[in-house]
């Protein structure tokens, strides 16, 4: 993913990674760029990136069976990321609402974001004016669509129009940002969450790559 | 799963597929066996399975992005089970206690059962009933006991003792089975559930085949 990024970056002096959760792909970002944001709605998530980038180290555990569980501990160094974390800063936000100084980015990176916002739309429709000139926008999902995020009038995919045709999200995502971004490049890509030592979460998101006009 | 059934069975006459769910694993069976029952405690699911074999075919949906679902249907021909339909039926009951009549198995399959069963250890002292002599037991499951199965006293592993030692389920099972059954092979086999299109679950099982002594 960050490869992607990387690859279609014309400028690489800022970028933001919005919907960081614990912030792995922000200091992999940092491979690239000078500086990167991570930006999480959920305190918890961006303080695991922090410790981090702080302490240098992060201790977790990993559920084996039952309710055993393996203690883990890990360091900048294993991750080869001691150079890296002076360029990382992590920040509570709603990407639907940031605070103007999130500002000036060569890449807005929004991974697994969309289909979890309350209102996709305003983010999408705003987005453009926190990108540098010739800034990247790359929009990864699974478009797993649920009430319990979205409500459903700000669904940008997966129901049906009154015609009864189907409404798929990378149509309406090229209509919305059609006028402001070119397309560039789109590829499905996988995840992994690891949920115990035997349980594992697969999702196959799409990707989309998109440069300002 | 069934390779490694048809490898370890000594005589192939009749398999029981305990917790068979909708029933593949049924039907790849009787390329084995001569005679296959799958039961299961969801009757919902079973009924897939009897369709299958009694009407030629189910239909299904899958889903694709937030609402929208594609329409499938598959036939005991696209499977290759044309020939074998009439080898399987299938049948409503509970594991931890199965009517008399569900007896004289060379084989009992159970797959990602045991963590799911309230109380595995009644199931695992009576099985051997069941078996003909030379039967072979095979157990497949990621030991994810939880309380909302089965009760935390009933767990055969996936908590620590008195002592704080760690209590894995493989271990347990080799103490509750060993007077009755010998333990011939076990390995790790991945199992893999779609979701939707784009959203699958990994699980990554053991395996293990017991032989009736």
């Amino acid at each position: 993913m960050c490869k992607i990024a990387a690859k279609y970056a014309t400028n690489t002096t800022k970028a933001l990674d919005l919907g960081c959760a614990t912030g792995r792909a922000s200091f992999e970002l940092a491979k690239t760029f000078d500086k990167v944001e991570g930006i999480d709605f959920s305190v918890r998530f961006i303080q695991v990136g922090s410790k981090l980038q702080e302490a240098g180290y992060v201790a977790f555990t990993c559920k084996e069976e039952g309710e055993l569980s393996i203690n883990k501990k890990v360091t900048l160094q294993d991750l080869g990321y001691e150079q890296l974390a002076e360029k990382v800063s992590f920040w509570q936000g709603d990407a639907c609402n940031l605070k103007p100084d999130f500002t000036a980015y060569d890449l807005i990176m929004a991974t697994n974001l969309i289909d979890r916002l309350y209102n996709p739309r305003l983010f999408l429709d705003t987005v453009d004016q926190r990108l540098n000139a010739d800034g990247i926008l790359m929009l990864t999902s699974p478009y797993t669509w649920q009430e319990s995020s979205t409500k459903k009038e700000f669904w940008l995919g997966g129901y049906k129009d009154e015609n009864g045709n189907a409404v798929r999200t990378i149509e309406r995502l090229k209509d919305i940002l059609h006028d402001k971004f070119e397309l560039l490049h789109v590829e499905d890509l996988e995840f992994v969450i690891k949920e115990t030592t035997r349980k594992y979460q697969h999702t196959v998101s799409q990707v989309s790559v998109w440069k300002k006009r």
